[in-house]
């Protein structure tokens, strides 16, 4: 019995045929379907790199890389999805341009992508600019390839935008989904997506954006609560109601953090800055007022400070179901007593979960593989069913 | 009948042996016979990676970069040339130190070649500087391989110097090339080489300076045109005319942009500093005399301001052949009303080359590639056929 | 007769299974047949790459470097065995962070490590600290792959700690055996490694406790020479007559270059600074005292300033064996008259030596390289010798 069988065997019940030749921007604009191949194809490659079995499907080629803002771990998984498939990483740095123009975004979105596979893009910042920027970027190759200048269509990656951030919740249902044994298990589990207090202020929205436009459609119960003040995307909240009754789960919005952990079976409990602060924030920079800038600065932080009592501690969990529901976070976490003097998790809290927090992390250079697979090739099935019957070894042995 | 039998017999017939082992400086070290040789092996690689054939001639070796100047585009080339050949790229940032000396120089270009096969180097701020200093590295790693220190003798590959800018050039004239529809179309093409306006100052003169030196090789009339005091290099202005008499074309020199684009069929119309102004910069920072760089600087900004009349505007793009002339530039271009309020180019005619302009950057990372295998393979069509012949796949199908 | 049987022999005489599975820290961590199988293994990865045989072990892989130091030469080995064996290099650059805390080296540890075949580290620069952060990576990691965050564990490889230098002093050492003809030719040769006077200061003392920890286990006469107050650590001290004692040969302290120097057969004349001081700057950074750091250096500055006939002049060189020392230096060197007014080393013996620095640094790729074979491959022997059948060219031919 082969390993890749049953990889493949799961792919052969699904359509996702619409990945192929495609960007991937937000999880919501994939169908279920494809969702699931992400996973699938994410857990086959993982699977063959256990079994020492390479999974190089480019001799050569160059995954591009665009941070616009810091990124250490999904830099690190970005260059190891494109290391496992064979891809060498070149890293677009900008420079200090915080937002690039029309003209000059596609002029190099072609210039750097004549031997270019994948674009991973990180931007984040600007309310209305990340996802936008990824657009235009893609809109570039596309016509640079239909147009003879590139010889293939690097397919864009979202490594984060100002929406969504798909590399990462998909690889944190990726854990939930192992951690409960199976996806056709998390019907009716609840996960508490939840503000928490954080010494620092202007986290970007697009983890509990995301968490809300994935979870919901998994028939799990998802209860995001947060401070008056702290709303997200109102199109997003939307979708999450729109989620939870096409696909027969639930979706709460509450200003309470007990509540929401409440019976819980996976709590995530995480800072971000208010949807329309960000929005002011944008603004600002365009106009390029910096006092404005920081006025609002020291409004957040007078905000966030009265929030200190949302912190993620011992009582609250006691409130999860039996007490144990698995704890998330995207990491780096805000740990009171620890890297900070109050902040989003007790250090208590923290140190339990370390072990299912790094392996919650350790499925993002998977997915972001699966991603690139997915859309650069046409019959996963067969490659991969054709590189475990080449069994070439990763590592020598 | 195979698809590289078209660029080997091409090859056969070209006497090409002095590129194996040599370095490339300057498009005139060169015969015609070697230029000949870039193209045809730019293009043979170019058809391998269009028809999905790896070219990975190396399993391993460093390909190092060396930018002591800006750089995207040339970057990208560069890291996309060593790639596609099997090389992994290595940045040698030297930091802030402007100008090493000769000690130094040596030292380091041996302590970072163990294992290197290409040295890409761009040096193109100091006139009398830049060439030297490749020269210098050259020097020293020809020396490290005769000793001993190197078990290879990585080849350099000139990304831009004071003098010649030979990826940029040969790009350029491959793109013209394949738009005339062979090299024998060329003769009797008119191209005019011109300056324009730009609100910076200070730009590099090996563009014009290695359209002067190439252009006129292949039997073509160069019209060099810019406002007086823009002269370029005397000896290169010298090898311009020689060219011209050598190999049945014209050279000729004007102050006139409307004379220049008269009946041509190419334009490159693009701004550089006064040959002498750099000169004087050059001894400027020698003597670590800032107040005279800054007096400089404002000497040159007025100085081409009083030539704003010098843009590639639609009057005169009608004035070319069939007022249809390919206009040339190696981007990013200033281009008046978008990227500046009034620069080198109308925004009409820019954005009506787009396309053009894109495929004339597609051709610098094959040419890259072409100087390396050619300095690296004594049979350059015997591995090409081989390649074809292995037939590996550069994407998985 | 086949290229790697001299080598496989070797190995084949040699207990060095401690090697598998483990970091490289410090050279007396290692035994004496574990030393010499990373001996044998770098000359033999050398003799496949001379060969032109691919020494490519790893299909895909990553080799994370963190440089805590500024690095060229070190970075460029490192980046050069990885290539060697099929590693991509991803660096971890921490920005201004000097000191990390315990917390956040566990969890970026396993961050960038789920892909990681490798981890080479440079930190050098604070006491008590550079050794102490490879080891909390290295548990990090050594815990992560137990709890199955990580599917490999990446071994550590020493590129420069507070105590010791191990691939630059393997490497140098790895020269002196080729020098000399053999390590049984070591056997009652004379090292002076002595301080020179440098303008600068602060350097590390990584050198010279690694050549008193290392070239006393060859049954050599080490001779440590440095003024008074230039003493490197007691331990290191201590480890140097231990293994005088128990290797046969000697090793001896004194406060004259000249009588380090007599009759030697190697001298490496180097500055460093006291390891007393260096133990303050570190307590003064861990206290923010710049006031005290900065009277701190003025101090070192002084006290090197009353030593500046600490110089490796023709006159000392005389006094070596027959005047011909094989002159060793790290690079790169503080020549008088050339990188300074005063320095380690006349200009005239430098030049005399230039060649054979050269090659004492490029050993350093292999032995890096052979610190990872040894530590990734239980049966190294066994895969040299299929290197060399499979004979897979590192460079088509």
């Amino acid at each position: 019995m082969s390993i890749m069988s049953h990889f493949t065997k799961k792919l052969d019940s699904l359509k996702f045929g619409g990945l192929y030749g495609e960007d991937f921007f937000l999880t919501w604009e994939k169908s279920a379907d494809e969702i699931a191949a992400v996973f699938t194809v994410a857990d086959a490659l993982r699977s063959l790199r256990e079994n020492n079995i390479s999974a190089r499907v480019f001799r050569s080629g160059l995954g591009i890389s665009i941070f616009r803002d810091n990124s250490t771990r999904t830099r690190f998984s970005f260059a190891s999805a494109c290391n496992l498939l064979g891809l060498a990483v070149q890293d677009l740095d900008e420079g200090k341009s915080q937002i690039a123009h029309g003209e000059t975004v596609r002029e190099t979105a072609n210039m750097v992508s004549f031997m270019a596979d994948v674009i991973g893009i990180r931007d984040d910042m600007y309310i209305g600019k990340g996802n936008a920027y990824m657009h235009a970027v893609a809109g570039a190759v596309k016509e640079g390839n239909r147009d003879g200048v590139l010889e293939q269509r690097p397919v864009i990656v979202n490594l984060q935008c100002d929406i969504d951030h798909p590399t990462q919740i998909m690889a944190d249902m990726d854990h939930i989904i192992h951690h409960f044994g199976g996806v056709e298990n998390l019907r009716g589990k609840k996960i508490a997506m939840t503000w928490a207090y954080s010494p620092s202020y202007g986290k970007p929205l697009s983890v509990p954006q995301g968490v809300v436009g994935l979870a919901t459609r998994f028939g799990m119960e998802v209860a995001l609560a947060h401070p008056e003040g702290y709303e997200i995307m109102e199109d997003v909240e939307k979708l999450g109601r729109e989620n939870a009754a096409k696909y027969g789960g639930k979706f709460s919005t509450s200003a309470s953090m007990a509540e929401a952990f409440a019976d819980a079976d996976i709590v995530y409990p995480k800072s971000w800055a208010p949807f329309r602060a960000m929005e002011r924030r944008t603004e600002l920079y365009g106009n390029n007022d910096f006092d404005g800038i920081k006025a609002l600065e020291k409004e957040l932080l007078a905000q966030n400070g009265s929030h200190k009592d949302w912190e993620c501690g011992e009582d609250l969990m006691k409130k999860t179901k039996d007490g144990k529901a698995l704890y998330l976070h995207c990491l780096p976490a805000d740990i009171s007593g620890l890297s900070c003097r109050e902040g989003e998790v007790a250090a208590s809290v923290f140190d339990r979960y370390r072990v299912p927090l790094y392996k919650q992390a350790s499925y993002k250079p998977y997915i972001i593989a699966a991603m690139i697979f997915l859309s650069k090739f046409r019959e996963p099935q067969k490659l991969l069913s054709e590189l475990e019957r080449k069994n070439r070894a990763r590592v020598a042995l």
